[in-house]
């Protein structure tokens, strides 16, 4: 059992850290693609680290119980800093084949990092809503913070991929299943299983979220 | 006496929550009426949240004292998304009402907002100058938090309504009939009446603030 | 050898406070030359303030141990606010001289910010990798948050003046300099020197960071 338990931390935190390492690569390459403004490495490596860390560093801030767990951890910053480092060097050939391993990885860890976020706001006392809503920013946060630092909307706010809905699936079935009495180990699977066929789904089929009528100003 | 205060308590409580009620609308209207990007529901009510309490959100991570109070008491996440809500569904031929009473209610809570804030940083053992900021930054915040969510300079910081004007006259008014010794109640109730008077006059007479010349870069 | 540290500790405000307010003063200038936007007062101080106090700030709430430093010393309040109200009134033909004055007090106040962050953070339990980056956030934090709000990218992520890099480089000496058990005073002036070196010498010769090739989108 305990072994059991061990395996599955060990498969979480491999997880986790691919997820962060997949961010700072994602951040890193939308840097390079930059049309609006030329990077230099400061830029480059500044916006892969905000990606990687930015949701987990702001659910702490809200959380406000000290030092967000990233400054805490240096494996946080190594990793994050590390993959930046990667996508510095270039890819060359192998872009496509990054581009493809950062989509799978950001998959993977999209639920766990809601589910991870929802749990780090429980466990400090928050009620469900509040803990739902920090956990949407620990999955999302990182990507938004990126998208303002580089002068634009936050891209999950707009028509497309429907990422924000799959962290949602991911904080509901996690959440029902926490409230059924389901070990947490479980729950954290499912949730996180939710969000990964969600986020597969959608590529295949195309799926995009819609957009919201647009309302002419009649102020 | 008690009678007569928790009345006024209630009616303060009810401002609040009608002026993040506003917020909330005024936030998603915004959204919709967006040329720049194209909004899905989740950047609606992400935009409507986070403009009705990104303000208090903003001024009780700065006060550095544990979450904020909008992720403590739930009725502040609930109201701002149920008015999120609606504004997703539309407003046909009402729009021109809501518009207006949105403006209304942002009036009418602008004051209660800056009071709210100062007093919370007075409580908090900050001083004057530091707490008449995070007044402003209660009331303004989540304003502010929304167009550079928007990929905008924040609107406030423009020539247009003196909005953060009126803020500054309910706290001087407040902070002032403080100093004096008034009654709470009385001076937060001043301090109100004197932005919504100053908001109503620069409506009827299209007050604006005057842009700070601009300067020729002559480096 | 009491005497010496006391006038080491004025110098050291002394530079602290010039480069408060040299970030006012920039601030101030960057939002009177802006051509996106046209600012009125209250943009005009709020950007000075948030220039000056903003990686400050930023580090103190990050490192989450209560009300930012800028809060609870009201002179940091005081000589942003001051300096951005000189700044509102013009400076006619002291203007090249002032721009002048301010690259300069900058440039001396760069290095000392990022070892106090640096300091800051590692006296609230941090280790050196966070703790330098809460060094560079103190020193770029406060312009990157300007440059923000008024809707483009950080400066700093651009190619252009080694200022980072400058901070950086007072980082590594202070903290090299502190690891080798040096008085703290001298690895502060140590660190200070370099960066200002770096800043004067890039100047001089016109050095700037290179741009990451961008990256053509093979997705």
């Amino acid at each position: 059992m305990v072994a059991i338990d061990l395996h599955t931390m060990a498969v979480f935190t491999a997880v986790e850290f691919s997820g962060v390492a997949a961010g700072a690569l994602a951040g890193a390459l939308e840097a390079r693609q930059s049309r609006a403004y030329h990077y230099d490495f400061i830029g480059v490596l500044g916006l892969a680290m905000i990606t990687a860390l930015g949701g987990g560093i702001t659910r702490d801030v809200l959380l406000g119980k000290g030092p967000p767990l990233a400054f805490l951890d240096v494996r946080y910053l190594l990793i994050s800093l590390g993959a930046g480092c990667l996508a510095l060097l270039g890819m060359g050939r192998a872009q496509r084949f990054v581009v493809r391993a950062v989509w799978l990885a950001d998959a993977a860890s999209l639920g766990l990092f809601t589910v991870a976020g929802i749990s780090r706001a429980l466990n400090a006392g928050l009620t469900m809503l509040p803990a739902l809503l920090l956990g949407l920013i620990t999955a999302a946060g990182g990507g938004s913070l990126r998208d303002v630092l580089m002068g634009r909307t936050p891209r999950i706010f707009e028509r497309g991929e429907p990422y924000t809905l799959a962290a949602l699936l991911a904080a509901v079935v996690f959440l029902g299943l926490e409230r059924m009495g389901v070990d947490r180990t479980i729950s954290t699977l499912a949730g996180c299983a939710a969000a990964l066929a969600l986020k597969l789904l959608s590529q295949r089929f195309q799926w995009k979220t819609p957009v919201v009528s647009a309302m002419r100003d009649r102020q």
